[in-house]
């Protein structure tokens, strides 16, 4: 059994926690969190630290804080020469001292704390310094998870930037789709067979073959009524924006 | 049996007859195409014309074509007080020649001719001049579709433009998220599972209770750091004004 240790109590701890608990092959042997109440339904209290020279040196520690506080998270670790990873997409693999091997172990989902996931199928992405440690990270990945990627620092920013596309921006997209419906005495549901069938098309079709529209037809007439229909300004400004880049990216083709 | 004619050949005309073929209270009589030979894998060939003059009256007849040609298509029909619809999100319903009862159907989903859809979750958009005609349209969505709502032009106008925002919208970020994955190696496949659980949270959460990342926390470091990753103009303007929105919509809250 592979030990290992979590610091942070955050989405990506408790998901991870969770995660670890249901399979036989890993053991968590401690928790580190400056809020244990919030690990109380999942961890049991003897294995909830709060003092980082009560940390043992086990075969993975995981780092799962806020971006910020990573590097100097990295410095309280109390021992030394073990592998000590970060969960971070936008973090170089060397924020983390160097006293013990550094390592990145990034699952590239949305987590919320009050939305269950599977992460049976959440690609985790992986970078060590040797081969030894990334065969140990690999091992743990496929433990709770079918999709394992190799993905060095430049990649993971590249795709951490992609993922703020792809879902915090199209988040905010269906919240101005809620708001719309809001100002119109629409039910927020009806908008809600569009928005799975639209993440579907993109399993079988490439989004340039599933993108359709006003914008991606030029159909300037629609365009424009939608223009003057929209009085908040913000919505506007992102309209023309998305219409415009969409309409030159029809020509670049 | 109620008996329905379509004119059109597209995608939303090429569903709706696959819809239609499977319920056995429409009996689909006619469908006018200028390109039949879109058709002859779905319709019989004596039920395709393309001559106007050949329309024989129905209970509905429903127009499925651009926009910008639905006025002109409504006024070559060559009989008058029949029920007469178009399937347009943001065309109003009066733009039909009144010489026959005007209404809307209007499903609310995004289209390709190469992807099947399940129309029995598709919300259908209703909206007639006439109870009588309005029953006459429920009867028909009811057929096809367990979503069915009645919705005026202006709120079907609302709609169309919140359509707009959490469809084609977002499918032009999933094509943005390609671009940065093919321009630095990394396979689209890896970001499929964050764009389905993205559309998923929304079904239990608001957008606002699902809104995570950068801009959300206003962690400027990372969104510096991704600002200065992004070469593209067009994907850097995007993020400028994405990010923008979401801050000052934190601040609002």
């Amino acid at each position: 059994m592979i030990q290992v240790s979590i610091i942070g109590s955050g989405n990506v701890a408790q998901h991870l926690i969770k995660a670890f608990s249901q399979t036989t092959e890993i053991g968590l042997v401690q928790v580190f969190s400056r809020k244990p109440e919030l690990l109380t339904s999942l961890v049991p209290n003897d294995k909830i630290i709060s003092n980082y020279n009560l940390l043992k040196a086990v075969d993975l520690l995981i780092i799962a804080v806020t971006d910020n506080a990573i590097a100097g998270v990295s410095d309280q670790i109390p021992f030394e020469n073990q592998l000590v990873v970060h969960t971070s997409g936008s973090v170089s693999m060397d924020a983390l001292n160097s006293k013990n091997h550094q390592g990145v172990f990034y699952p590239l989902q949305t987590f919320s704390v009050s939305k269950e996931v599977d992460f049976n199928i959440i690609p985790i992405c992986l970078e060590a310094t040797t081969e030894k440690d990334y065969q140990i990270l690999e091992t743990i990945a496929k433990s709770i998870s079918e999709v394992v990627y190799h993905i060095n620092s430049e990649q993971r920013k590249a795709l951490h930037v992609a993922a703020v596309f792809v879902s915090n921006f199209v988040n905010y997209l269906y919240q101005i789709g809620n708001e719309i419906c809001h100002e119109n005495d629409l039910p927020f549901d009806i908008l809600k067979p569009l928005i799975t069938e639209t993440a579907n098309k993109i399993k079988t079709l490439s989004p340039a073959q599933a993108q359709t529209g006003p914008a991606k037809r030029n159909d300037t007439q629609t365009i424009n009524a939608h223009l003057s229909f929209l009085k908040n300004d913000n919505q506007k400004e992102i309209y023309k924006l998305l219409t415009k880049s969409i309409i030159d990216n029809g020509k670049k083709l």
